[in-house]
């Protein structure tokens, strides 16, 4: 047991919830690495959303919104932290949402896929082909799915797949606490925040944008803004934290 | 399998070696997370033992063959990384070997024992008491071993642990890659340096240091400096990330 004094008592506590995923297999032991290095930058980011990442928020609404087939891509960290804000932003934005794993096994997958369900998310869940152009498991989506999709939104993704996906003339939505990630970097949009913030602005947006806000919000995308800012929130922080 | 064509390749295997140091329980799930800020902080220093890491390592040296009492405290993710760099430098410095867990078991000590002495280590393991004042298992320590020490070395700490000993009077070496922790601002010295980089510069440094050189390193540490460097070395790579 963590006692509640532990001056980091919450960030364990998620900790806690994630390795009890762990645990039952929806989380892979990598994935509690990759969650570490996110709760860094999230640390040297004063763990709150900034005025650029609500920016970017705003902008991912209007682009899921205003899309032919968007699809959420939801891998185990993902679903062990945010089933329920997934399903939310399922509702808001009418995207697929839809299970690929690094880390993959069809026990997995079916694992994943009944916990999102559980928290009220209509699964898409057809066949998986190895469509992408990968060398390993991320290489597997479906044909209806994700491969069909003009805008994907990756949480919490890994730098080839998001590549790849890129390569392939999708529009590719991140979000990413790294802002110098090759995810954070290579995709047409970044949203740098932690995923249970992000989620609920990104929703949030999707019911108050008018379609001119959508307009403006979508032409006057700069990707390399919003991480310049991402990086000067941080510089600051790091640059004051012995004050 | 992880491809070696992927750009994180030896992260990711590090990742994995301590999966399965998880999977046999010398790591706890959390120390899974823990690794990952770790890389995330390193990742920002450019993963290279920086000027000033270096210096900071030398002093190590230096408070470690001049103590009275020295002890190295080991936790989980340390043995799992670097058992046989805590070997050889016991052997450099003259220091005890304990082992302290934030997640304690008896079962988890022994394991974690038994990886280090067959890594070539000589472990202090007396009866352990609740001996520091702190109110969870972090209080247990041997009163031969930590307990009486005047040097301590905390590979990897917790930030209440590194003030507890503090305010015993002892001097407490951190290594710790985020330059902003507890830890790393309580400690009497902090290097911020990756464990398996940092442990072989300080046992080289116990062997090559004149008497001359551990007095002057000894008298002119100033821990702030060495954490404003390291401070320094991560806003610059922040500042360049874009270019």
């Amino acid at each position: 047991m963590i006692p509640k004094s532990h001056p980091r008592y919450r960030s364990l506590v998620t900790r806690e919830r994630l390795a009890g995923c762990a645990r039952s297999g929806i989380v892979s032991w990598e994935g509690l690495t990759a969650h570490g290095r996110g709760e860094a930058f999230d640390y040297l980011l004063g763990e709150k959303t900034t005025e650029s990442a609500r920016l970017a928020e705003r902008t991912a609404a209007a682009m899921l919104t205003s899309a032919r087939h968007p699809v959420i891509s939801v891998n185990g960290n993902t679903a062990a932290l945010a089933a329920q804000e997934i399903a939310a932003l399922q509702k808001a934005s009418g995207a697929q949402v839809e299970v690929n794993l690094f880390h993959r096994t069809e026990e997995r997958v079916q694992q994943i896929e009944d916990l999102l369900r559980s928290a009220g998310a209509d699964v898409f869940s057809g066949e998986a082909e190895r469509l992408l152009p990968l060398d390993h498991d991320r290489a597997w989506c479906r044909r209806e799915g994700m491969y069909s999709a003009d805008v994907i939104l990756v949480p919490l993704e890994d730098g080839d797949r998001c590549e790849a996906l890129v390569r392939m003339g999708k529009t590719v939505i991140a979000i990413d606490l790294n802002p110098l990630s090759r995810t954070a970097r290579r995709a047409t949009l970044t949203i740098v925040d932690e995923l249970t913030r992000a989620l609920p602005e990104i929703s949030r947006a999707c019911h108050d944008l008018t379609q001119k806000d959508k307009k403006h919000l979508t032409e006057s995308l700069n990707n390399h803004y919003l991480l310049s800012e991402a990086i000067r929130e941080m510089t600051e922080r790091l640059n004051h934290a012995l004050d």
